[in-house]
């Protein structure tokens, strides 16, 4: 159920009550205008994913830097999108069972949606639900980029699904929706140029087939936070949908540059704030904030700017620190800001953002779309 | 945010949306009447814990059954249960900071609430709040039963800082908490039964050292769904705090008994209903729960009732299914039962318990204290 926001705007970050999401605003308004700088004169858009973020809030912030719009995964966070006054989405993935269907209908009544649909029987569901509300519905066809996930197999297969939905009496054909989703985390840049010159190849050879098909395609969307620099030089997208720029994690930061160097193209700008609740044995201190705070599906979180010390283990409601002899021992009751090891769930886990700046909060934003998993 | 429930009281399972968090409610009540059975003529109270559950609805169940309270984990959580209706409520853990000390104090006006310290710090902090409200406040002192966590160290310590609380102005002393949390997923029973051994010895040491300070000391309590037959044993606890035992999921089915078989005490009561959401290529098949929706912090979730499909892979919002030559395939839309790796926090991501019985729903329970991590 909803909870109540721990923080007052105003407050100093040490009042905050935890364990708190934190947005550092200027580390987050410094990602937006990089990203902003970054994809300026290249002719791609950017369309953010707001799995990561979750928010109508950060949204806006995105668009009013001029993001074509949001891309999503589910269609409850569609509908938060649209709600929260977002007015073009994709439903970046595959939809099923009539129900869902029949909601993403009903939003492109309210804005400018499309979905994806990556076999004959996806496009068949849409366009059912589409004649049963008299609308005319957007389908992009998702193909197989190299992640081996969802995703039709490229080249002529997925031009027939094409056509199929350019024939489809309700829908029209919305372009190709190409996210290699595990090269975001390959650590070397040479092994992530590879991973997205699969999936350029891939959408390549759709294109051709489609061409000989005479089937127009405006629109190649996906790419990601690890990997967008590479889609953007394929020449073959025209949308990325890098979402974690935003906010970053700690396994990003393990990505490396050319140089053998952590990628620092953007500021760590999400933290889960926590409190040290015992102290009583030495060399450990436990922390508010286990694995129900701060997700570990990728790796533990750091603790942000201490570096003598260690978030060791997590326990559902534990965090467990660790620290060197000759260290500042942790106090009961001091406040650690940690790293979460991923963002996506991490932000899953929290209703509010609170957001602040050199010590104090400056806003809290609802995260509309926390636990919108349908 | 608060999401709307995903199915409606007398539909079929296969017709609830998905991803849902299913209570198979035969298998739930089973485990309940199991659990009041196996503690009949101990002289053991129950006193489940709450942090696996989230919900008033749960607690109410368990309370009808003779469960004596409930313990949960924080503030937040003591909040739900008592605003829920839930008149005894143990927060079986440390508090640290004003605000929610004072938030705990106000609770002692609705319903018999206590808490637990584990340093003179925590003491005075309750102390102080419960001077600034008038209030009288119960507190036990968390010892270290083996976990090497939270907890001060055993025997006379231990018994100074309950003198410590009982010579307080404002403050009741009300027992021991012990507590070995990685205790419970020792698979050899004979592992369990050692590690509670360790802790009760550390029980028996405090209890000697409260009575050289003639300090009585009437309620011992920890104790979990893996350990709780061994803290019974044991002959100190007065209360066991079992919680997953209603629900249970796939780390304790790891669990082995001393014929070396999975223990068999309670049924699998929790699953997370997904569908089949992609089915384009041959050998696999993507579900629409991924750990966003089944966390992974215990394992990979598992596929009930067929044994023929195995969870592989788990992204945020993707499940890969993989399944042998021979097997029926999974189709787009088929609705597959998942075995949470872990409840605890597998029920935080939900706001409802939707409840079946021979394949209907039967009630949506709310989450309430779902999130409630402060």
């Amino acid at each position: 159920m909803l909870q109540a926001p721990p923080a007052i705007v105003g407050q100093r970050e040490d009042e905050i009550d935890t364990p708190a999401l934190l947005l550092d605003l200027d580390a987050f308004e410094y990602n937006l205008d990089r990203m902003t700088q970054l994809l300026a004169g290249t002719g791609v858009r950017l369309r953010p994913h707001a799995k990561a973020h979750k928010s109508p809030a950060v949204a806006h912030q995105q668009m009013a830097r001029g993001a074509v719009g949001q891309c999503v995964q589910k269609v409850a966070e569609a509908e938060a999108m649209v709600w929260g006054g977002i007015r073009n989405v994709l439903v970046s993935n595959e939809v099923v069972g009539a129900t869902k269907v029949a909601r993403f209908a009903a939003l492109s009544k309210e804005a400018d949606v499309a979905i994806c649909a990556d076999s004959e029987e996806h496009v068949s569901a849409i366009e059912a639900a589409a004649a049963d509300a008299s609308l005319r519905l957007r389908v992009l066809v998702e193909i197989d980029a190299g992640g081996a996930r969802c995703g039709i197999e490229s080249g002529e297969r997925a031009a027939l699904l094409a056509r199929r939905i350019a024939q489809s009496a309700h829908l029209t054909f919305g372009g190709l929706q190409a996210y290699h989703g595990s090269a975001q985390h390959l650590r070397l840049p040479a092994e992530r140029a590879a991973a997205i010159e699969i999936g350029a190849t891939a959408v390549r050879r759709t294109l051709d087939a489609l061409a000989r098909f005479d089937l127009p395609c405006s629109v190649v969307t996906g790419g990601g936070t690890g990997t967008f620099e590479y889609e953007i030089a394929s020449g073959v997208y025209t949308e990325i949908q890098a979402g974690s720029y935003c906010l970053m994690d700690a396994d990003y930061a393990r990505n490396l540059d050319t140089n053998g160097k952590p990628v620092s193209t953007f500021r760590q700008a999400l933290f889960v704030l926590s409190t040290v609740m015992s102290a009583a044995r030495t060399g450990v201190a436990v922390l508010d904030a286990g694995h129900k705070a701060v997700t570990i599906d990728s790796g533990l979180p750091l603790v942000w700017d201490r570096p003598e010390l260690t978030y060791v283990d997590a326990s559902d409601e534990h965090g467990t620190l660790s620290y060197s002899a000759g260290a500042r021992v942790p106090y009961l009751g001091e406040k650690v800001r940690l790293v979460p090891g991923h963002c996506d769930p991490t932000v899953d886990r929290y209703d509010w953002y609170v957001g602040v700046r050199r010590g104090r909060v400056e806003s809290l934003w609802p995260i509309a779309a926390r636990g919108a998993m349908r």
